[in-house]
């Protein structure tokens, strides 16, 4: 989908600039047709910064009204498939559509009970997270107080709209919505970059469960030859990225026990920033590893 | 059970020494008959030498009675509950006593292809592996020609009595048949022995099956009060090492992303050599670690 | 210096042409001459092979011509200042413009035995070297055949003509004569990388000398600026980084001992491929670090 | 020179006690009188702590005269060879009997310093010391005030005392008074212990000086026959190990870069715990190190 470009949105007529970001915040074309007026916007940031101040100048009950407008995570409506398409993308990329009935019962009884104590929905902006990460959310959330997981819930709402535009709107800027994940392996025992290396990452779920995210096979530098993630929000999370090392030595008629010391090498690790730039590499030889947080 | 002493069996008469020895080869007491004649021993190791000799001194005819004497593995026997003592705890200590139906056929079919090909029952000693190297042992061997098969079950069966001799008889010298598996955190970010550190080291079966080995915690040291396996041989199989990091460095107050970017750091790696001395220690801070094959 | 096109050369008339690269092999402007037949050059590089074919098909009298015009290392015409100015630039990069009479005593005991040997100058690529390669090629090359050595000296003659070309003409293609030495400080203690480590990075000529190749910080992705070495073949010789480490840790507010274990930290290593790219990084906290050849 | 037994001297009368012990503290035996009233002493230990009780129970003028009874470090007594037996080897340990004119100018100049502040000489446990450490000291005390500082020459007094103790007393315990420095080499690149590297030590004395501590070879464990330093507190200062891989590699034939990339790897680090124990081990390929204060 071709973009709209920041221009053409600055100079559009009131019509159109809600027609192209009416849906940018759920079931709330006011917030567009609010932030119009400010007008030109020099940048996609300004732009957001602007519809975020529309929304936060409301008083609290149109604030409740824009949250109450969101449906439940994995509630009825996704189960009816009564959800706009964005939510419905949504929420299917962290694995919410795809849950076993145990799972569907313990987020009915976290919606029921955020619900029941503030009166509207849990709100997260899901593409910055992990089934998981959005459990632990929610049970630290359902702790807060009132005004405080009201504002929370403004904050999610603007982290998804920041998305939406980011994906909408071309601009010279971009919006500091995605992260970064990458690799890379250096043979220390051939002292150069290991080519040819397997690497999978999966997301660890918890209770022995994953999923994969991504299959990769390094190249003559010792890179994927694109990032493992990229272009999206980090999803908050346990990973393992297993790399073949066994494999990579043999190929090469390396001395190898048998079986050989090192053969499939899990590095497992927690990625907290949704928009961070995670650089996790591995150094190896047939008997030894390390890896760490780079940059 | 009090050891015998190396010295006694020097100076037993034949029927001592054959009461006291004629189970270290299965259903074989003329083995230790034939080498009480070579007494007095001055070491164990040359006891079991003699005993080996006498083993390969004799026609092949005697060496294959040998061999069939034993049972199959995880073969009828063993569901009938009808094996030696001793070959009941060897076979169960390998998981051979609790394996799925899918299992026992694979076994089965791997009993009657070898049986069908050399006549004889496959022999191996199973302290020296885990169900996945002696599923990996048996295709090999299945390879084999006949000649070598022979040499290679009296092999397994002298390894199989050098346990039982250790096992059995004091003496100034032991036999070479243990390994050493130990571990060790060094806690790099604050220069020091990392203690308190929770220590798991499971087996890995297979298709995602693992099953516990040992559990251990830290000391001052940064070592674990005992090693992780001694006294024993090392099953040759892949393992993996998993050190709580996460909770070690939360509980000294070091700031930690959320969730920690390391939580439980898994080390994987396969033991080769069933007599050998393996260190595998972790160097760690809250963002890196190397670990390594050390001695 | 702006560059002359290559376009301009292959439209130039043979004076000219002449003119632009007769200087390109010392003393030698008929090699520019042979090469002008064959143009248009696509590029450099063809431009390149061409004058080494024109050098490589004269008979071994012309080519002993071509090596006689060079004069020796460190010799007399560096001691009168009798030298091109390609020449002197290229010896004294080297540091032979700077030596002890001893050293010079040196050089020219290696320059006689050369000389008398072979019947022509010791010719090498000074700027692929540093003095003490430039020694340990000499006493090398003194041991080779008189045919062997006149190949080498062509070789030799063609790898600085490389580095007058690649300087003198702008063409679509570089040529492959420049290497490049980065560094890169990640700080495992906090995670991120190292910013405001001030590293130094010294040549070290033996015997306990040293000269310093360059000094920088790290900038806010541990990086230098610059790096250390580009834009120019690496010298081959033996080097060594070192990185204000305790400064670094110290400024930050980490606890230390008091003197603390690491303050400098020196990195010594050997550059072999002077058209290779070295990364020689640090991960450190202030207990522990490890280095390697990277990419 | 054998030692006397704490048995002994709990058995002795006073007159033998204090020929034991009169030295123990500089021209003190008043010390050694006093502390024999407290026998018997059940460790070495509480002796020394009676003993050291003895001094801090007298008044100021007591300890004072006590502090004035030893000699200036590096001074006109030693220059003139009028130095105690103790005092003399202690001094020369550290290298103070081997100074350049202006080193002994530099110690002058704090000796006079020193004593025209406080009307005593500067006292400190030389064995735990480098002539660094020594200087950075004088520098720092100089700016403490005076009762602090009569304080801390007692503390030290009793350090030098207590190494005197643990040399001439033979007891069930040893006093806390030494430190261990050790290391380990491992070659990550063939997985085992690195046997037959070159190890040298050696004290960084600033201003690019050195001078050699102790040359050895690791044995088959990787390790040296004997501890770096041991026996004795590790003087505080800066030191390096210097491990010729190079040369290991090159031996065992692993195909290496010309000149290696690794050759000579130098690990500087400061001691500054002398009772402390400190393992600064080598995991090694030919393209990659790693080190830490391990233990």
């Amino acid at each position: 989908m071709d973009r709209i470009s920041l221009d053409d949105l600055n100079r559009a007529d009131m019509s159109g600039f809600v027609a192209a970001l009416g849906d940018i915040f759920e079931h709330a074309p006011w917030v567009a047709q609010a932030a119009a007026a400010a007008r030109p916007f020099p940048t996609l940031q300004a732009l957001h910064t602007a519809m975020g101040a529309a929304v936060r100048n409301e008083g609290e009950d149109t604030r409740l009204e824009l949250i109450r407008a969101h449906p439940d995570l994995a509630g009825k409506a996704a189960l009816a498939g009564d959800l706009t398409a964005h939510s419905k993308a949504e929420q299917s990329g962290a694995g919410l559509d795809t849950m076993s009935p145990v799972e569907f019962e313990t987020f009915h009884r976290l919606n029921t009970a955020y619900r029941e104590k503030f009166g509207f929905p849990f709100i997260v902006c899901v593409r910055r997270h992990t089934r998981s990460s959005i459990l632990a959310a929610f049970e630290r959330r359902l702790a807060n107080a009132r005004a405080e997981e009201i504002a929370t819930a403004v904050d999610e709402i603007c982290r998804i709209a920041a998305l939406r535009l980011d994906a909408r709107v071309g601009a010279p800027d971009r919006l500091p919505v995605n992260g970064h994940l990458s690799t890379h392996v250096l043979d220390a025992h051939a002292g150069r970059p290991a080519a040819g290396v397997a690497v999978t990452l999966v997301e660890l779920m918890g209770e022995g469960r994953e999923r994969p995210v991504v299959e990769a096979v390094t190249n003559a530098d010792g890179r994927t030859d694109h990032p493992l993630i990229a272009g999206r929000p980090l999803p908050i999370g346990t990973y393992e990225l297993r790399f073949s090392i066994g494999a990579y030595f043999s190929a090469r008629a390396v001395p190898l026990a048998d079986p050989p010391f090192l053969d499939v090498v899990p590095v497992r690790f927690s990625l907290a920033e949704p928009e961070g730039r995670y650089h996790v590499p591995l150094l190896v030889t047939p008997w030894s590893y390390s890896t760490y947080r780079g940059s």
